[in-house]
C-alpha cells in the first residue's frame, strides 16, 4: 500500500458558510471537480475535499453523531515566525477564530491554531527544521 | 495564503496500537523525523502523524474529550475496482476491520472505507474521473 493520502474530507453541518470560510478567509479557489454538494479544493498533491458531514458518514455506513475534540489537527506550514503572525493576523481580521495565539512551542517551532466553522483546528506553523517546498 | 496542507495529526489513543495499524497493516515506513512521542509517515507531499490524543487536544489548548463520529474521512485512492478489492481482503487478512464493504458508488466510483484503532476512517477508493500520479 503506497503511502498516499489522496482527499481529506471534512463533514461539514454548513455548507455555504463553511465555502466561505475557506475562499473568503483562507482565500482558496475551488476545483473544476466540484459540485453543489461537494466542494474541492486542489492542495499540494492531494485534495481537501467539504461534503455534508450527515452524507459523509452515511457514505461510510457509520452514525453521524459525535462531539468534542475530532481527535486530529490540520497543519499549514508558513517559512517563518513573522509569517505565522501576518497570517493569524489576517485570519483574525477575517472573523476567523484564534484557538491559540502564535506561540514558540517546546519542539522549536512557533504555532497557532485557528478554528473553521466546524472546529476543525488549522496549525498555522513555523518548523525550523521542515524545509518548504 | 497557498492551498497547502503540510501535516495531518491523528490523535491517538494507544500509540503503539497505531503504529501496529499503520506499520504492520498498510506497510508504511516512518521517517526519520519521527521520535518516541509522534510518528510521522511521509505521504505524497504531505506528512500523516501520529501523536497521543490528549497531548493534541492539549497543544491546541481544547478539550480532549469527545466521542462519536469525527466528522471526517481520509481517502486512499488506488487505479481500478480490483485494486480496490485487493487491497481491502489484504487488510482484512491483517485483522483491519471494514466498515463499508467495495461496491459501486453514486459518484461513479467505487469504494469500500476501513478504520484504524481510533476509528478514524480510510476510504480505498476507484475514481474513474481522477488522474492518479
Amino acid at each position: 500500500m503506497e503511502q498516499r493520502l489522496t482527499f481529506i474530507t471534512l463533514g461539514v453541518a454548513n455548507l455555504k458558510e463553511s465555502i466561505g470560510f475557506y475562499e473568503n478567509n483562507f482565500g482558496w479557489k475551488p476545483s473544476a471537480m466540484s459540485n453543489e454538494h461537494l466542494i474541492v479544493y486542489e492542495l499540494n498533491g492531494l485534495f481537501l475535499s467539504l461534503y455534508s458531514r450527515n452524507a459523509l458518514a452515511h457514505d461510510a455506513l457509520v452514525n453521524p453523531d459525535g462531539s468534542g475534540f475530532k481527535g486530529f489537527t490540520l497543519a499549514h506550514n508558513v517559512h517563518s515566525e513573522r509569517e505565522v503572525d501576518d497570517l493569524v493576523n489576517h485570519l483574525r481580521n477575517k472573523g476567523v477564530k484564534v484557538v491559540k495565539e502564535p506561540q514558540k512551542v517546546f519542539w522549536g517551532g512557533y504555532s497557532s491554531y485557528v478554528s473553521d466553522p466546524d472546529g476543525n483546528l488549522w496549525e498555522i506553523a513555523f518548523n525550523p527544521y521542515l524545509k518548504l517546498e
